[in-house]
């Protein structure tokens, strides 16, 4: 499908090289900074442009790939950008309907304008300066119109593809929250106590993968050890009174509670 | 050296195995638990007792794989018996002294009464059903009065082993806990929220792999992604209306605003 790319950060970097590996063709990228979109169009070796009304009308698809907070909004530009040259109405010059799709987690199709629309989520943590590996990464994607067409192009770039609905979706998304930026920002506060000592973050490493690798073979639920699910409460006094910052405080007696309060505690 | 197990959970099993597997005897394991002690001593094929009072006065290291709680008191007991025997005054019957080690990340080398007495602290999360990679495994050594021979001991099971003091070493328990415990409970509500829609949790193993990867290149303040660190106040929102647990919605509005506080928001 010929794609014109609306955003031009993490996850429209990837997601546009999957689908030009696939064979899809970029037409182009919009984004609000020039430097992105001059940055990925470089990537992609397409045209790009800062200009909404500088979109070019030829694309089958229109992919958003923008923060939830402009989608609905931008969306309703491009559509009315498209449909003043005739190109949306479906009885314009070209006489066909682009099919508008973006890929949040916790937004309904419907805030796209077009009669052709959807979403295809993939559930991933992306950062520009890193590859993925798109066939591993699980997509979720719906459409009242197009569900067949938007599987197909999934498929193309990743072998776990499922239809979710809506309200999974948010769910899914919620979860991912928990499970990738807190867990993240769980490490980030590990590194910053070490940082204090002078000891390397990289001595945790072999005890994240591990803790990643574990729930792989049994449930978080049996998975968890440390002094919370023990409720080894001198540990746990010990370890609130070395933090200095209070917020940190507030977390680590929040989820040592909040441990101790869903699980038994373990033998050990 | 001719070990004495004292405890038999996780971390005695594995930390017995990986002892055992490169040339130590193990004599003995004691257990307050009778069904632990035996399982952990069958494993190992060596004697168990649940009485303090048998333990063998032949032990060159008795190794303290206990709860924090109970370390100090256990320890004692155990110094008392061998005392008893005369086996741990210098001047009795064998002559020798036993070295007493602990294996706590929080707990001072002086709460073992015996005059040689050291930490060993593997930094890794233990589960039993789990076998684990004790090459990998970062040890943390302290000793006043064995620190060579313990160096020896540790690198003949793991290939990180330092020299660490116990100030620093409670502040690499205390990351651990973030890293590995919260980071865990973390899985576990995500897991949670999954299983009340019918979505299996392995949808999220991709993410949480890639989560734990990423940290292997970049910092993980960089690695940051989500609503949070992008001030996507729509979402989060959203998702705290979503959460009916009031433990866990509180879980999410903290964390979310240490992720805001600590970093700068991403472009996205």
């Amino acid at each position: 499908m010929k794609t014109v790319l609306i955003g031009a950060g993490n996850v429209a970097t990837h997601l546009g090289e999957a689908l030009q590996k696939a064979g899809n063709e970029i037409l182009q990228v919009w984004s609000r900074t020039r430097t992105s979109a001059e940055t990925l169009a470089d990537r992609l070796g397409c045209p790009w442009t800062t200009d909404i009304e500088q979109l070019t009308p030829e694309g089958e698809m229109y992919l958003f790939c923008v923060g939830d907070a402009v989608l609905e909004s931008l969306a309703h530009q491009v559509y009315s950008v498209l449909e003043a040259l005739g190109t949306e109405g479906g009885d314009g010059e070209t006489g066909r309907l682009a099919l508008f799709v973006h890929t949040a987690g916790s937004m309904s199709q419907d805030v796209l304008p077009a009669p052709r629309r959807g979403v295809m989520y993939p559930m991933q943590t992306f950062s520009r300066k890193r590859q993925v590996d798109f066939a591993e990464i699980p997509i979720f994607v719906e459409s009242r119109t197009d569900e067949e067409r938007l599987m197909m192009m999934a498929e193309l770039i990743s072998n776990r593809v499922w239809v979710l609905d809506e309200e999974n979706r948010r769910y899914l998304h919620l979860a991912a929250v928990f499970a990738c930026n807190f867990t993240n920002h769980m490490y980030d506060l590990s590194a910053r106590l070490l940082a204090e000592r002078g000891i390397p973050f990289s001595v945790l490493l072999p005890l994240i993968d591990e803790t990643a690798r574990k729930v792989h073979e049994m449930s978080p639920r049996e998975a968890q050890t440390g002094p919370a699910v023990r409720h080894d409460m001198n540990v746990i006094g010990k370890h609130v009174d070395m933090l200095s910052d209070p917020m940190v405080k507030e977390i680590y007696t929040l989820m040592s509670d909040s441990i101790y309060d869903k699980l038994r505690p373990n033998e050990d």
